[in-house]
């Protein structure tokens, strides 16, 4: 056996694989946010030189794919298997993102919480011995989930105060057995969690649920809190539903300090942006761990990092059928040793 | 190391684990087919009790889910994790099914080849020692499909000979360590392969490439052949696919014989139902390997089997901007006994 069990849902990886390299993508307006230095590449318009906004965020996540097979010195083809998924309907971002790489593929759909759940697929999959390299990928655009799942951006709606707005970005990672720290250590895969909400501009109540459900049994089963983590971080609660998670792990006796933050509420300046309530989408948390995320782990500034990112799995058919709206959220501890 | 690298591409497993339970469940009209006896559970109407298609194929999920943790002697939120897909936007059939599971959730998009990535990924997490019992699950239906990517039912558009019928059916299946064979002992992951196929009324001819890559990696690796195996399967590429097929893997050498069948082709009676080129759909692949393949090896017709489902990774949208069809085959071996 390679990996063992800690508690009820978190599994201790014995091989823990490194981080071999990573590369994170975003679109104009993340690129003029607060995290604009550690995108690898920022596109100067929202076609990425395309003729559609589903072709543009898949040349994006293809460019920021093959960034990271630079930076790993390995050919696309070289790799074990490639993890992906996105918001687009038949995660088609992916597949035609990632259709001529040459790699083994095994297509995700975790919503916005694709970025942790590839982390968790792939570090299993390398722990258990049967690969050694494995990218895991994921993205979003503003443009193309605007109009798949709220209106034609023709339109010029209206955005209530909890709405979070997609980003447009991108993040691979690529996963080595033998690779350099951080090591992917401890995952927590997460349960569904409906808690009832159903109003589609408000994500962030509808996933905080399931964070703090993942969070809960991650730090039960492991016996840590916030303080033993130099940062614990969601994917894409936004502002409103960070609020929301902080008041629920209160509740269960847990204190979010300063080393928690969302991706979404730091990817933007909300005041001076105009982004409502934060970032969300695929894209998000992907493009801040692959950039930021890392970047400050790479620097030492973090040795231990819980990277949690949350996604909610309605579509907008269940949404016009009245039904609720399912959040998930899968936990990876990162630590720059070994347990 | 648990697992280990055969040849390029196939993956063998040292603590394959075993089939602890099945189930398989269909719709009215694959019920009047030729594999009714081995469907678990036949529903007679298109809604199953519920308001939508899109609920309905939920609910033929949630049964079929039930049903297997039943005939496992486990509760739902007993499983270390449940990894379920399928063809709807979002993949909400399975998030909407397993909702209230109470089961660590990986959501998977790998389109018809669902059932067989879902068993690779959960094979491999067995065998790497972090979870012992694994569900996977996958389901379509005909109307929810055809509305999604074709025409809205009460349009009664013609089909074309090539078209294939989305089958109204659900799979699911609990691998476990320790658990009684057949084992699943190797594992090819499928890559992408495109070669241009632009007609969405030809699925099988997009798909047929991606599994003539597959089997023939897989057979490279292991140095097997058709004659190897009991049964060779693919999961839906019809009639039509299939011939593509056979004609794709004589050119590689390789002699398809009466022990290749595809699930597609096999669970309507093509001249007396009206299906045009047969099954289709997660849920094709998914039934037919619940029910009939597991139910001959369980009877000890089948002694080694090679299960091989397809996928079509395109989207309404990306056909409507002329894009061309990528496909992709997983291919997982079960065999009565450990290799």
């Amino acid at each position: 056996m390679c990996a063992k069990r800690l508690g009820e849902a978190t599994i201790s990886l014995d091989n823990a694989p490194g981080v071999l390299a990573s590369a994170s993508c975003a679109g104009k307006k993340e690129g003029e946010g607060p995290l604009a230095r550690y995108f690898d590449y920022i596109a100067t318009d929202a076609r990425c030189g395309e003729k559609s906004w589903e072709k543009a965020e898949s040349a994006l996540l293809r460019r920021c794919f093959e960034l990271c097979c630079g930076r790993a010195g390995l050919a696309p083809e070289a790799l074990d298997c490639v993890v992906s998924g996105d918001l687009l309907n038949q995660c088609a971002g992916s597949a035609y993102a990632l259709r001529e790489s040459g790699a083994p593929y095994l297509g995700l759909y975790g919503a916005c919480s694709t970025m942790s759940e590839g982390l968790a697929v792939a570090s299993m999959l390398i722990d258990g011995g049967g690969m050694g390299n494995v990218a895991v990928c994921t993205s979003s655009h503003f443009c193309s989930a605007e109009r798949q799942f709220r209106y034609p951006l023709e339109y010029g709606s209206l955005r209530a105060p909890t709405s979070q707005w997609t980003v447009t970005g991108a993040g691979a990672v690529i996963l080595s057995r033998g690779a350099p720290p951080p090591y992917v250590n401890l995952i927590t895969v997460g349960r569904i969690v409906d808690m009832g909400v159903t109003d589609a501009s408000d994500m962030g109540a509808a996933m905080a649920p399931a964070a703090a459900d993942t969070l809960a049994r991650h730090f039960a089963d492991t016996g840590r809190d916030f303080a033993d983590y130099d940062a614990v971080i969601t994917g894409d609660l936004g502002v409103t539903g960070s609020d929301i998670l902080r008041e629920l792990l209160g509740m269960d006796g847990y204190a979010p300090d300063a080393r928690y933050f969302d991706c979404g509420a730091v990817i933007f300046d909300p005041k001076r942006q105009g982004v409502c309530s934060g970032g969300s989408g695929c894209g998000c948390s992907a493009s801040v761990f692959a950039g930021y995320v890392l970047g400050n782990m790479r620097s030492g500034r973090w040795k231990r990092v819980l990277f949690a990112a949350t996604g909610a799995l309605m579509s907008p058919t269940t949404s016009a059928q009245g039904e609720s709206i399912p959040g998930i959220c899968h936990a990876v501890a990162l630590e720059n040793g070994r347990d």
